[in-house]
């Protein structure tokens, strides 16, 4: 393949962010975020680690690397703007269907009206995209995972588990894929950041948020170290889907607390505001859940408990199997 | 390897710029870039591409990628800040090895009291580096290639070729090395991005600059095509070191115009401002030299000219090589 011409496919004909300066003409691209705080993160997918083309189109693949990058914008409450994509191109990859992976980059990043600034293009044995995203948000509005305080709700948008479960269909089908199996791999393929949501809430004093990248166990376990506090999750509160329950019966709690990436918010408000995160979600047209509540941490670590069979046991970040395990 | 205690022994336990907001201890990181213009940059290092381990000690993978990020801003005229490493890990590197390689970035990156603000960990099958880097520019005063203006002098920091000769000598070396193929060694393994040299030109009108990551045959041909105009190039004021010019007398022309990552920087000023270029270049400690002009496109299409014995040619992105094919 001639790296010049995919270049060329790539390149956007046009950019849409008034801050951007420069785009991809230069050694680098500039921007002048006029008063803005700037965030910005990186993520890394890899063929064979992270997806195979048994369980993600090309567009797809695009699609979720960037999904993720936005996801954890969201949570810190900004706004996304650009993108980077540095991508490593095996042999057996044809030109055609790099252009899809970029295209299913495009369709979402279009979206949020975001700008693809920059990235490189090089040559190795697996399909890799790493991609780079930079927020803005208003001086001092960014959205720390080390701000809950006791008395704080503790809430979750969507549905969770929904992610992994489609992934075990993909990975494990049996039989015919019924509407339920369809809505659950579309979850896993092409999750929706909760930026809306989040932007929605930029009025409130403080706010904690975690985007949920690796089971709610873990997020919350994030949240009350950073923020050094308890947090306790009612387990008969957690969201789940319609079609998670009617397909996965037996493990649909366990992957909700610790399994896959659902890219859901996870956060903590004042009591006194949590009628405005719900009028948020219904903004944005997201379903929020009060899934639980944050106290003053009680032993020499902070910890997060979830209440099974009416006690309240210590959850660790590796979720729900380890219950079983008493005294884990 | 644990992914958990390798990120904990890579996380920098204090950061330095002042802009910085949230490092690595969220979901992205937050900066204030206060009255500044923002430029940023990705680029990838691939094991068995762009390096090897019979090219390359562990450190000195990680100096080379972060170094060829920092070239880019340099060529910007920007002070790097930040950078964010994403590193795909092959079973066969230690967890020493590893952290020998984000040393190699830190010793470069201190230097320029640049913050590890962000990254990502993930598997694969060979080691890869993908570094985005960040870097602050007075507003207004970011250099494009897009400036260059006939009358122009062209100018080449540094020495040319040095890096694809040390290479060279890295893979076919033949008997003892010298101190001519260790100095072209270091070149390769350890170039100096011209950060310095290029702040103390922050205060000309005009500027239009390039980092040679590619030969400046390509660097040079960039800046004819972004500003549209003819550069033509005088192949006798080419700036070659002693070290090159001894070991590879059949090569150095060749290697210069086309050859490797000097990551030098190729730039355009007015003819009144060359002498304030030579001050800055003594500053900096480093060598510059004139080697050529801009003029008026005479054309179609913007061309890079240069006089081999006597006559004015046209030069190729691919360099000196397609010289001697008359008509190309």
């Amino acid at each position: 393949m001639d790296e010049f011409s995919f270049i060329r496919s790539i390149k956007p004909d046009h950019y849409r962010q008034s801050s951007l300066i420069k785009g991809i003409d230069d050694d680098a691209a500039v921007f002048r975020p006029s008063g803005h705080d700037v965030v910005t993160a990186v993520d890394t997918m890899v063929e064979g680690v992270h997806f195979t083309r048994q369980t993600m189109e090309p567009e797809q693949i695009g699609y979720r690397v960037l999904a993720a990058n936005i996801s954890d914008l969201a949570a810190m409450g900004s706004t996304p703007a650009f993108y980077m994509v540095s991508i490593t191109i095996p042999s057996d990859w044809t030109h055609e269907e790099l252009e899809r992976v970029y295209e299913g980059m495009k369709r979402l990043g279009d979206s949020y009206q975001m700008d693809l600034i920059g990235g490189d293009t090089v040559s190795g044995s697996e399909l890799s995209l790493s991609v780079t995203v930079i927020g803005m948000v208003q001086k001092g509005k960014a959205r720390y995972r080390s701000t809950a305080e006791a008395g704080d709700v503790l809430f979750v948008t969507g549905t969770l588990g929904d992610s992994r479960a489609g992934l075990e269909w993909l990975l494990n089908p049996k039989g015919q894929a019924s509407e339920d199996h369809t809505y659950l791999v579309q979850r896993h393929q092409t999750p929706v950041p909760r930026v809306i949501f989040a932007s929605h809430l930029s009025h409130l004093e403080r706010l904690a948020l975690n985007d949920v990248s690796d089971g709610i166990a873990n997020e919350a376990k994030e949240i009350a170290e950073a923020s050094d506090v308890d947090l306790f999750i009612d387990l008969k509160a957690l969201p789940f889907s319609e079609p998670i329950r009617n397909v996965f019966p037996e493990h649909y709690v366990n992957w909700g607390l610790s399994g896959g990436e659902d890219f859901e918010l996870l956060g903590c408000v004042p009591e006194k505001d949590w009628s405005q995160v719900i009028e948020a979600a219904e903004h944005a047209g997201v379903p929020v859940s009060k899934i639980g509540h944050v106290k003053t941490k009680e032993g020499p670590v902070p910890v997060v408990m979830v209440n099974k069979s009416g006690e309240w046991e210590r959850l660790t970040s590796s979720g729900y199997t380890h219950l079983k395990e008493k005294g884990d």
